[in-house]
């Protein structure tokens, strides 16, 4: 027994106890006569002392010989402290240190254990062992902890199964990239780790398991962008017998559960939103609808005033940023530089200050005259002291364009609140996306996503105008979960697979299983994944899943601290009958 | 909404409600003017009705030409049943259906969804979905659901904080062999995948977790025996400033909570045994304590009796065999022949009956009388109607030989009780142990784990000698869980790399992240890792691993069901920079 008890837990109750406490050395203040040391654990910290009245001569001198993060085992006894601290559950008390153990030495760490570290992201992931000693990325994980309990709670409450689903599995050339794993036992073949489990859920439900759920890591080789991993964890659900309002419903009820028992929030019933209304309104399928900004469509007000590029433009759009007439010109020139940034990649921004009189002033005055820019103002709903700022060009690329715009002037306003949660279902996905480099049509969300009653036949004459048994949870601008009803039908999923590019015995070979299945009487069945990285941090009030995660990977999907992946031995190789190179 | 009721929850209280269900047709029972639908879902089953009087005859029809397995929705009326059924929950009422929708055929099965099936494993594997619909496979996840959350909400309540942990990480070529996932952005370098978190989790001690579990699949490409899969899931666990004993009745709470919650037994403590006094008394370091046969080493009382056999054995030992003195001369004969066999591998088995009147009867009578035998009685604790079963030769040889013999005996006399449950605590293992091949030691446990306090001097002298701080959880014969207090110091765990044969350079390649880590302040720490396969299987009364998991692999580490693994094409090798071949 190391310890009777934790550096977190002493208050006023226990004075006159005698107490074993372990941890590490936070701080030492020394003044000679009298020393403290801060102790620390997962738990808090408690004030050691250390005087010349009350101390013997050789424990305080030990302590002069201790460095910070050193391990250490103290008896003492529990003594009111002189000068409480109000900040601290342990604050009212301190440990008259009786007996002192090192039980382990530390070098000087390459960074501070602080809640502001001085350390740089490379050195603490490096580190990353003492990084997680840092309450802020020790919170998170004990945070995340928390989040994944309630969920399975939620769900196992609600009858679902937690089913393991295997990782060592088929690699299917459709979708992302796969991770595969050479078998050594099947000479030539490989197993692949699963992009989600999405075909096992799916044959749970032709098992009859009728709802299952798992927290489940899933892996994808893709290049990485920031903030991407190639090993991600979801909260992976379906559900049979159930139609969309169903699995809404319930998993409505999941993300109000956690707003309730997380943050404290009773949440109201969650807004739904067409795909094609997102667009419109905010140029993107997963709007942050904690402000406005909303997009106003200027074509009608703006085109034919002999401004040839609206004129020509698809899309006339702009949004009216609050308070932006404050904007000096030179700031506005920034933020156009900002705009054709190639990450953003807008062509120049045509603005329209409101002034605080009524009267506007734009940067194309010359076409057109205060009435005409009364009427931008009264589209985009800009009121005096707003900037409205202007996009235009073809309709997709300009509607990515201001969505930026948009988030980016209300990350600028502070209208960004991480303590605000506002939830949103964005509903009838398009079934199928136009590749625009090779002119196919592919899954919006994957193959198994049905398509909604009736547009069936749209696939032969007009497949980007089908829509999908498709939603998103959207929470603060992020998509936290994606779903779908699938498709139950042989025929149906024959079907799809045709019109994705497959060949019949491209489908059977990578799907036969489940087309098989299908055969057998499967039921309707549909349900969602949440990414559980991105949910936590949005939770959390943070963006940045790596936060959140224990151990991540850099963009290179390099794990610094252990240094992989790493060279295999020749022995390795030779076993798994692979060579390198091509 | 495609049920307003699951087939598992109505009963007499439901008479007169219409009701809505979903659910599979299990079988048909067709007396012309009236007909029976058994439908069936997870929750149960219930029994609808169809007769000429009060169903139109389209209805009728309809019945006539559906099969089993069929996915149909039926509304209608619950009505009571004339013949009540006691045996299930639902027995009491059925639903005269006045709609039913088919929602999906099914072919005729490949067989029976019944409880005792007319399918063989082989076949139950490839259509696995089909498998999951059958009772006893169903229940078998369900319950594992169940084990699986009580894990996490009893470790949760103390304190124990879920963290998972990297799948893509090093490989060491260290233990048994790795799977390796080439990387496709760090060309001709692999990840592994875990074959346990034992690194990572021993990291979160060093960075002040305190207390970590998680429920995690490990992965190891061995070759397949019987009841292996290649991947298992771990319930992995670790304390910082723990000691054996905090680990011991820390993780006896979470064994007595789950026979308790699961089992609805409350568990008196656990007794403890050495690994040597386990070894002597039943020739195993996981004995199934459940019934008696303890090993009667019998060296002083059988050796220098002119018996060559025994004299020149370094162990001669016996087992009583309750009521074996029944067992006629030729079933002791083939008693014989099935120690003989190479599974087992003992040269021979000599035998003494103890008569009812108390005399001897034994098969090397020429060397031994009755009084020597009396002493043989004596020392394997036998009673008159025994049989005692005698092996010699080298001691760890036979003692593998007398507890395999004691297994089987036990399991034909029905002293395995599926529903009899002793745990026990394994203490003192040996720190190392010898390759016979190789002449080499290596880890017990592996590389991480202490030396007993004060041994680590024997480790030059005597290395088979020095006791571990470990231990197994051992339940009805099976391991289900094992662990140890870590070596937390860098020297020695340096010196324990030296004494497994790394050179520095190797320990450092490998190993260098932990060594690192501990120079940092590193706590005393333990931990322990239960199967969670076979935990569930053994509280769920059974002994095959396969049985409770949802998607398994076969002995060839083959899924028949999705066929994998399998071949990958061109480009993904070569975007891997790999080749087949060697």
């Amino acid at each position: 027994m190391y310890r009777s008890n934790t550096c977190g837990e002493l208050n006023a109750s226990h004075i006159g106890q005698e107490v074993t406490l372990s941890g590490w050395i936070q701080k030492i203040r020394d003044k000679g006569f009298v020393a403290w040391i801060d102790l620390r654990d997962r738990y808090g910290i408690t004030q050691l002392v250390f005087d010349e009245d009350r101390t013997s001569k050789e424990l305080l001198e030990l302590t002069r010989t201790l460095g910070r993060e050193t391990v250490i085992q103290i008896k003492g006894e529990v003594i009111e402290r002189a000068s409480k601290n109000k900040n601290i559950p342990t604050g009212e008390i301190e440990v008259l240190v009786s007996k002192l153990t090192v039980l382990n030495e530390s070098l000087l760490p390459p960074f501070t254990i602080e809640d502001e570290t001085d350390g740089g992201e490379d050195i603490r992931m490096k580190y990353r062992y003492l990084d997680i000693r840092r309450n802020p990325v020790k919170d998170n994980l004990i945070f995340r902890h928390k989040v994944s309990m309630e969920v399975r709670k939620y769900l196992s409450d609600q009858g679902f199964i937690d089913v393991e689903t295997p990782y060592l599995i088929k690699s299917t050339p459709e979708g992302a990239r796969d991770f595969v794993v050479p078998s050594r036992m099947n000479e030539g073949q490989f197993y692949a780790l699963p992009q989600s489990p999405q075909t096992f859920k799916q044959l749970l439900m032709v098992g009859g398991m009728d709802k299952y759920f798992q927290i489940v890591k899933c892996f994808r080789d893709e290049d990485l962008r920031a903030d991407r991993q190639p090993e991600f964890t979801q909260i992976d659900c379906e559900m049979a017998f159930v139609e969309q309002e169903d699995i809404l419903n319930t998993f409505e009820g999941l993300t109000k559960h956690l707003l309730k028992e997380i943050k404290g929030i009773e949440a109201d019933n969650f807004p739904r939103m067409t795909f094609d209304e997102a667009m419109k309104r905010y140029g993107n399928d997963k709007p942050d609808i904690r402000f406005g900004m909303e997009f106003g469509k200027l074509n009608k007000v703006a085109q034919h005033k002999d401004f040839n590029v609206f004129n020509s433009a698809e899309l006339v759009v702009g949004i009216a940023v609050p308070g932006g007439n404050s904007y000096t010109r030179k700031e506005i020139d920034k933020l156009t530089d900002w705009l054709k940034r190639p990450q953003v990649g807008a062509l120049g921004m045509v603005y329209c200050r409101c002034n605080e009189d009524g009267t506007y002033k734009s940067s194309v005055d010359k076409f057109y005259d205060q009435e005409d820019l009364g009427k931008w103002a009264e589209v985009t709903g800009a009121n005096a002291g707003d900037l409205i700022c202007v996009l235009s060009g073809d309709t997709t690329k300009v509607r990515a364009q201001l969505s930026a715009l948009r988030m980016e002037m209300a990350e600028r306003l502070g209208l960004r609140k991480a303590d605000e949660f506002a939830p949103l279902w964005v509903i009838d996905f398009p079934l199928l996306e136009l590749d625009e480099e090779t002119g196919n049509y592919h899954a919006m969300h994957h193959p198994f996503t049905s398509p909604k009653p009736g547009q069936l036949e749209l696939l032969d004459t007009n497949p980007g105008e089908v829509k999908a048994n498709a939603y998103d949870l959207v929470l603060n601008g992020n998509e936290i979960g994606g779903g779908s009803i699938r498709i139950h039908d042989k025929e149906i999923q024959a079907t799809m697979f045709k019109h994705l590019g497959f060949t019949p015995e491209e489908a059977k070979a990578q799907f036969g299983f489940l087309m098989d299945a299908f055969q057998y009487g499967a039921p309707p069945h549909g349900g969602i994944a949440f990414g559980l990285d991105r949910l936590v941090s949005i939770l959390g009030g943070q963006e940045t899943i790596r936060d959140f995660i224990a151990f991540p990977k850099n963009n290179s999907g390099r794990d610094v601290m252990i240094d992989a992946p790493a060279n295999l031995d020749e022995e390795q190789l030779k076993e798994l009958n692979l060579k390198l190179g091509i």
